[in-house]
């Protein structure tokens, strides 16, 4: 393990493992900011999000690379949920005293393998020391055209809420985790869920094409879980909402799991955070239109799970009976 | 004191402090991510900078409004040091769990506070817990005219070197806060120190002016301090520098402060860290328009403190005596 040096020293580290800078950047990471040429046509989108240890990772459980790796997808998933595509990021770390230079190596690890997979550029960033727990904090720009933003707001009565993928994983992947620990005797589905908690793969496909085909009204990320989501977009639309409980994609891994420490499958997968699939909702007459961006989105499955409602209530409807949806996930 | 309650509940209180958006600003923070009109016919600034509990700030001698003001201040200063004007922010909260409501609203108090004097939205944010320090971690981005960007790399052998304002104030108020305290018995200059380190005024109209008046071939802030930038400048612009130690506009504060501690005070105002005040390089041509950006920066000095060298040696020219340049300050 070697210790970390001068700032200068590990900035010039990083600069070097920093693939070409794209033609955009007119003044790459170096100076006292980048400077970028924005795209034509298009409005920018702006978020930031930060991967805290001892709140969202622990490093029992998570590699370095994991963790800088997931640092990019959440914020790459709330561009995607507006109906953007992702370009430019910006690191700032905060390293403790006890950090080395391999552990920078494996953060910039899975930072670049997630930006490449993302075409997302390194635009600048900062490091601070930390006296307490080590930080990647991510700020991240994209694009959107107008006219073709996804708002929480956007849905209307009669339209129907679709879900991406599947859900529960993430968090029964952690549970698993933290209660068990032994990966020789992991099944391929409990496997999965360890990959989605520790690499969260953000609809980054489906988000932007659902802005550019005009196929949704609204959508956001399961950041904090389906329950929580589906209450947000109906309150931001004014409407209220059902979940039809029989619809709802429950991750066989996270079915199984839940099911094996006696708890309820379904209202653990819609309370659970880090699922980062999107909802979105859907007007009938974009029926077509989603069915286009579902073929261009490489086998991800869209799963009809419900509809905005013109009463207020946001309502999961079980075996025919209405109880009120549950709480969702609070990572604060 | 009262309890941070739930993130969205502080979500929902930092967001009722906020201005209106600015009409560019056309999803404004409560979505997934912010959405924003690009400015016309410019380029975009990006830049982010962190202010860290017990490395950056100290509670005993910063408010947490000191804190957010800051914190703003250093990354304003970033984007003024290209050349550009500062326009949105992303602030990123990490909150230990002694937070109260009070300490949120003082750190908004001094954002919001910079913000208003710069004329810069909060475009949106993220809130974490903290198991260790306070961060406040801020991203910002600004825009900048094509062809008026001022890189650490634009300067030529021959360029003079001026310097903004004065030296050493932040260092020596910080150092006064360490040792003594008694703010009871502060004369005036060294209470304009101790504002100086809680409050560093960036200069943001001087840089965006140098940017669009064509003044200026090369410009830095002086985070890290005049000897610092001298040699990055001159690094980066590919010549060496020699500095006139009797021109360096010492603080009169921190020239009475060092002298008091038996310190050379010109050695201890170059190697100081958070002056934000600016380096820039000036061609001989471009010597009417520097005194028109002087006449229109409301009083600002600039000092001419050298001047950018063929040979690649950064020198300071002492009584006569060429000595190297002593090093810089480091955050890290």
């Amino acid at each position: 393990m070697s210790s970390l040096g001068s700032e200068r020293d590990l900035i010039e580290r990083i600069r070097r493992r920093l693939p070409a800078a794209p033609p955009s950047l007119v003044v790459p990471p170096g100076d006292d900011a980048a400077v970028v040429i924005p795209e034509r046509g298009a409005f920018q989108v702006l978020t930031t999000d930060a991967v805290v240890e001892g709140i969202h990772f622990d490093r029992r459980f998570s590699t370095l690379a994991d963790v800088g790796y997931r640092a990019m997808a959440v914020n790459a998933s709330d561009i995607a949920a507006m109906g953007g595509t992702p370009s430019l990021a910006l690191l700032s770390f905060l390293l403790p005293a006890a950090t080395s230079v391999e552990d920078v190596d494996a953060l910039l690890d899975g930072i670049l393998e997630m930006a490449a997979e993302a075409k997302l550029a390194v635009a600048g960033g900062n490091l601070s020391r930390s006296p307490g727990p080590l930080v990647v904090d991510v700020a991240m720009t994209g694009y959107v055209r107008p006219r073709r933003i996804l708002t929480r707001g956007g849905g209307r009565p009669g339209d129907a809420l679709y879900v991406t993928g599947s859900l529960g994983a993430a968090a029964a992947g952690l549970e698993w985790l933290r209660e068990t620990g032994d990966e020789a005797a992991l099944s391929e589905e409990m496997a999965e869920c360890l990959r989605r908690h520790r690499r969260p793969k953000a609809r980054l496909r489906a988000g932007s094409l659902l802005g550019r085909n005009r196929a949704a009204t609204a959508c956001m990320d399961l950041s904090d879980g389906l329950a929580d989501a589906v209450r947000q977009i109906a309150e931001s639309s004014g409407t209220g909402a059902t979940v039809d409980a029989g619809a709802v994609p429950i991750h066989p891994g996270a079915a199984t799991w839940f099911t094996s420490r006696g708890r309820d499958p379904l209202l653990s997968a819609v309370a659970g955070g880090d699922d980062y699939e999107l909802l979105v909702t859907v007007p009938r007459k974009a029926a077509g239109r989603l069915r286009g961006v579902q073929r261009a989105s490489r086998g991800l499955a869209f799963t009809r799970v419900g509809e905005l409602t013109r009463e207020s209530d946001v309502v999961l409807v079980r075996d025919g009976r209405r109880q009120p949806m549950p709480g969702g996930f609070s990572h604060f």
